[in-house]
């Protein structure tokens, strides 16, 4: 890593839905928007080696800029680490330009993105030199300094995009699960906000056995509904014993924006990631409009913001914007 | 039902292995071979919607003949009471006799082959009022009897043959899964008997949430690998954290007859059922065979007797022998 070909390298990583109800902390999937961006550049102010934020925008102020306290900071020396320890030091200073283009705390996995973006961007400079399955770990690595858990769910599709298991942590190993044609994602945003930690902390530190084999049913069940194109299997496994009991009260209106969607013909609904925004998966873009309006429409009347999105669930992951 | 085309009915259901590693109660698998033959007969001395165990032969006399008391007595009186709530009660008194062709407690779903023959060859009897997924629920009442717990993870497969995940049991819901053309399973059986409700009774009645998090993502995981052909991803995701640990030492060198599959090429291995015959997954018919032959030589090793199968993971279901 003597010459670099490019200095600046601009790229973007979705929102993601982690969980998908039956799959706490194995399932996530990429949306198409939004996302946000990073831009990583070669900064002689820099040592080598190390890396800064040089500016976060979009998040009001909110987001710390000390490099080991911001997930794309955390995810990008990470990298940086690793390239270290494989004895390939970067001799050269990185400067980090965030951004966000979602809401913090959303449940959109907007950490996951932030990292996602500046380790692809960070990568792409470099090089390549590593595969996006190991971009991955180093993301999850951001997450950990957002919430305190190094969970993959939101990273892993936030890189690879489209559906994604993540099969096992130590090591990583994700697996790309096809989706039918037709699957389409309802989505709404209530102008709310929910502590990833916080939501962790809700949740019981052990579950009785039974709830473990349902839930292993239903996440089996809704792998081979996505590759049978198994509409009904789909519906019928979005079950969520794990975190939806402890969260539902996290959300405002959950269980009328959940009713919602299933009356307006949604296959299963649930809460993305830890909340607030909760997703429908739905069989066609116009029952996605549908769901979308009505879970809208559900939150309003509670007297609350609130934006809402239809989505394709094989969106891309994510990418390089510009590169000079 | 008032005339039958049909006065007895010979039937076969296959052994099965339950849980594969990764899926406690949710999978399980139909093998070639041995398996349970069970003749139901119309019996003008049996009052009419009631059953009885004629006979018993092949279990040396140690299975209960009371019929409510008998698992396969009990899944066919299940049926039977299933016609009568659908105001269709059978007209006819039956008789049962059941043949055992493989042992007791060896962990290759016993009692569940000897109910899925009997409800299999009852249901044909009657003119098959009940479709092959509702036959499982009165097999595993069955089960019920046998071990106090109305899993379906033997009685699925022995029914329906193949590979099946049972998705959620209220209300029980069974899902095919493929099996790639190569995958193959060597089986062996230590001439030892685990009590199915024993092994029960050592597992843990919760789990960290951890250890529930690993579990849906193996299953996920298995299912994915499944469908994807990709024997890699399904030897990674033989992983049991549920039973094994607590049922290893339950069965005779259970450590040294898996190192032995392992050694010897298995994509992993695990216990079946609740033991202590011992299953490993394999890529080809070769392989399938040394690993067999290994495993086989680790528990005589020990000194102990010990069957050895290798067998198709895509066998066929209960079936008819013979129809008078």
């Amino acid at each position: 890593m003597d010459e670099l070909q490019l200095s600046r390298v601009r790229a973007f990583a979705p929102a993601t839905v982690a969980n998908v109800a039956c799959g706490f902390d194995i399932f996530g999937f990429a949306v198409d928007s939004p996302g946000d961006e990073a831009t990583v550049y070669v900064d002689a102010s820099v040592p080598a080696g190390e890396a800064r934020i040089a500016s976060v925008k979009g998040d009001g102020g909110r987001l710390p800029v000390e490099v080991s306290r911001n997930t794309a900071g955390v995810a990008v020396l990470a990298l940086l680490e690793a390239l270290k320890a494989a004895d390939r030091p970067c001799r050269f200073g990185l400067s980090i330009e965030l951004e966000k283009g979602m809401p913090l705390g959303s449940g959109l996995g907007s950490s996951a993105a932030s990292a996602a973006a500046a380790v692809f961007a960070a990568n792409r400079l470099l090089g390549e030199p590593f595969a996006e399955e190991r971009l991955v770990a180093f993301a999850a690595e951001g997450e950990r300094a957002a919430c305190g858990s190094a969970h993959a769910d939101n990273a892993g599709p936030a890189l690879l995009g489209g559906f994604v298991l993540v099969r096992a942590y130590e090591p990583l190993d994700l697996v790309r699960i096809p989706v039918p044609t037709e699957l389409w994602c309802a989505l709404v945003h209530p102008h709310a906000e929910v502590s990833t930690k916080e939501a962790r902390d809700a949740l019981p530190a052990q579950y009785p056995r039974a709830t473990l084999v349902a839930q292993s049913g239903n996440s089996a069940g809704l792998v081979a509904g996505l590759f049978a194109s198994d509409y009904g299997l789909i519906g019928r496994s979005l079950v969520d014993l794990v975190a939806e009991p402890w969260r539902a009260r996290l959300i405002p209106r959950y269980a009328q924006v959940k009713e919602a969607a299933l009356v307006s013909g949604a296959l299963g609904a649930g809460i993305s990631g830890s909340g607030p925004s909760v997703f429908a998966l739905v069989r066609g873009r116009d029952t996605a409009e549908r769901c979308t309006q009505a879970m809208k429409a559900a939150v309003e009347s509670g007297g609350l913001g609130c934006d809402a999105r239809v989505s394709r669930i094989m969106g891309t992951g994510a990418r390089v914007l510009t590169e000079e």
